[in-house]
C-alpha cells in the first residue's frame, strides 16, 4: 500500500498543516500491520504526532541545519531518496542545499506527510519533490533507484536499524552513498549538574526504548551501517556546546528543542511509573537551570556517510 | 620559592627522566604548604607520578595533538606562558607549532619539569624555553609580563579553578588571550554501553574529586574564565569519536590514554571502599571491550580562548 505524488510549482500548495490532505486517510496502524508488528510505526512514535511536536522538530531543523547538513549537497540530476521524512523539517534544509537533484521524500505517516508537503510549499515553493507514502522497509522502487540515500533521526524509532538499513540499500546504486544522522541521548551533560535532570533524560531513553527505539544509536552507527553491508564508513561527531556566548542556542536547543523534547514525555513517563510528578518536574527544572546564566548544555549528534559496494 | 632556567641549544642537554637535576630536592609538599594547602599539588595528582603515567600522557598528547593544538599558534616574539606543563607533553607542540615564540614553561613539580626538560631536548633539540619551578598561583613575573597564556589539563586539578585563573591573569597584558584545554569524564560514551564500565568511570571521578579536583570541569569553561574576568569567551567542543575506521585511535586513545587512565586508579577506588576488585576489573574488561570490533568510544574535550580585557 503506497501512494506517490508529485509537487512542483505549478502544482496546487498544500495548505496549512490542519488543510485535509489526500493521505489523511490512511492509517498508520494498517501499516504496523502489514510489517507484522515489527517494526516501530506512528502509533509507538515516542515523540507523538502533535502540532506542538511538529513546531519542535521544526525549530530543531532549523537551529540544528547549518550543523547537520554542512557538507551535505548533492549534484544536479542525481536521484536522491530521503527515507522517512517526517514533517519536513530536514527536506527544506536538503532542497536548499541541492538545488537540481530529483529528491523523493518517504514517510510511513500520511500525515507527517502532509505536513512535509505544506512545509516545502510555504518554504520552497519551486521546488520539485516526489512524495511517497509507504513503510522504507517495502520500498516498491527497483534495484539501484537512487544515487544517494538521506536518513535523518528515523534509525532511532526503529527495532533493528541494520534491517532497515539492508532494505533501503536495495535501492540504492552501488557506489551511492547513503547519509545517516543520530542523536545519542547519552551524550548530554550539562552544568550545573544534576541527578534529577539526568533522570529525566534517562527516562526518555528508557521509553523510546519500549517503544522499539533506541535513543543512544549515535553511538553505534559504525557497527549498524557495517552489519547493513555498506562500506568506506566514516562517522562524525557533531557536538552541539551551549553556553551563554550562544542565546540563540539556548533557546532554539537547549529550551526549545532539548528540554521541550523531555517534558514531552511526562505524561507517559508517569503513566509508566518511572517517576513521581515532583521528581520529573524537578528534573525539568533543573534542566532548564542549565540554560540560565552561567550554565552549559551539550549534545552530540553523529553523521555518518558510507558506500553501497 | 621559585628557580628558573633556560634551555638552548647550546646549553647542555638534561639526560633522561631518571637523571638527577637541579630542582630534584624541591619537594612539592613545601609548596602545598606555602599556599596553605588549598590548591591540589603534586602530592594529590589523582593519576599519579609514575613512569607509567608519564609515558601515558606522553601518548596522549601524540595521539591528540592535531586535534587539541590545532588553530593554536603564536607569533615569533610574543612571550607565552605555559602554566603547569607537567612533564612537557603539550609543550613540544606548542615549540612546533609556535616558532620563534618566546616560551616559558612553569609547572609546581620539579620531577615532571624535569622530565618535559627532557622531552623538549629530546624532541625539540633547537628550541629555547625558560623553566619556571613553581606555583601558578604565585607567579613571581610582573604584572603584564606575557602574551599569551596556554593551560592544558591543569585546572581539573585544582580546587578553584577561577582563582587559579585569576592570578593568571594579573601576568597577561591586556588583549592577551588564555587557550585552556580540559577534558570532561562524564562526556565518555560507548558501544556496548556498560553500567559497570560506568561505575568505573565514575569513580575517577570521584577519587578527583576527593583529591580537590574536577574531572568535569570541561562543561562548565565558560562561567570559570567568566568568573575569573575574561572576555570574549568562546568555548569549542572536541569530540573524539572512535570506531573500527580509526585503529590509531582505538590503540592511541581508547586503550592507551582513557581505560589506561581509569585503571590506573584501581587501587585507590578499592582503597576508598569505592568497588570490589571483581566489579572494578568488569568495568575494565567492559571498557576494553569497546576497543574491540564493532565497538565504539566517545569522549569530549573542550578548548576555551578568552581575552583579557
Amino acid at each position: 500500500m503506497t501512494t506517490e505524488t508529485t509537487d512542483t510549482a505549478a502544482a496546487p500548495t498544500a495548505g496549512p498543516a490542519s488543510t485535509p490532505l489526500p493521505h489523511d486517510d490512511l492509517q498508520p496502524h494498517a501499516h504496523a500491520h502489514e510489517r507484522g508488528g515489527e517494526q516501530a510505526g506512528e502509533h509507538s512514535y515516542v515523540h507523538g504526532y502533535s502540532p506542538t511536536e511538529a513546531l519542535r522538530l521544526g525549530d530543531q531543523a532549523d537551529t540544528l541545519a547549518e550543523l547537520l547538513h554542512a557538507g551535505t549537497a548533492y549534484p544536479a540530476g542525481s536521484r536522491v531518496l530521503e527515507a522517512g521524512c517526517g514533517v519536513g523539517a530536514q527536506t527544506v534544509h536538503l532542497l536548499a542545499s541541492s538545488p537540481g537533484a530529483e529528491l523523493t521524500a518517504a514517510d510511513i505517516s500520511a500525515d507527517s506527510l502532509a505536513q512535509a508537503r505544506a512545509r516545502v510549499a510555504a518554504q520552497a515553493p519551486g521546488a520539485q519533490v516526489t512524495w511517497h507514502h509507504g513503510d522504507l522497509h517495502e520500498l516498491p522502487f527497483p534495484d539501484d533507484s537512487f544515487d544517494h540515500l538521506f536518513v535523518c533521526f528515523v534509525l532511532e524509532h526503529l527495532a533493528d536499524p541494520s534491517a532497515a538499513l539492508t532494505a533501503l540499500r536495495r535501492v540504492l546504486r552501488p557506489g551511492g552513498t547513503v547519509t545517516v544522522i543520530e542523536g545519542d541521548h547519552g551524550s548530554t551533560f550539562f552544568h550545573p549538574d544534576s541527578a534529577a535532570a539526568r533522570a529525566t533524560v534517562d527516562h526518555l531513553v528508557r521509553l523510546q526504548a519500549d517503544a522499539g527505539g533506541d535513543a543512544l544509536l549515535g553511538r553505534r552507527l559504525h557497527p549498524v551501517l557495517a552489519a547493513a553491508g555498506f562500506r568506506d564508513i566514516a562517522v562524525r561527531p557533531l557536538t552541539v556546546s551551549v553556553d551563554d556566548s550562544r542565546p540563540a542556542l539556548v533557546e532554539g536547543f537547549t529550551r526549545r528543542t532539548f528540554v521541550a523534547m523531555v517534558e514531552s514525555v511526562r505524561a507517559d513517563a508517569l503513566a509508566a511509573g518511572l517517576s513521581t510528578a515532583a521528581a520529573f518536574d524537578r528534573g525539568i527544572a533543573d534542566l532548564r537551570r542549565t540554560a540560565e546564566e552561567g550554565g552549559t548544555f551539550h549534545y552530540t549528534f553523529f553523521k555518518a556517510v558510507a558506500v553501497n559496494p
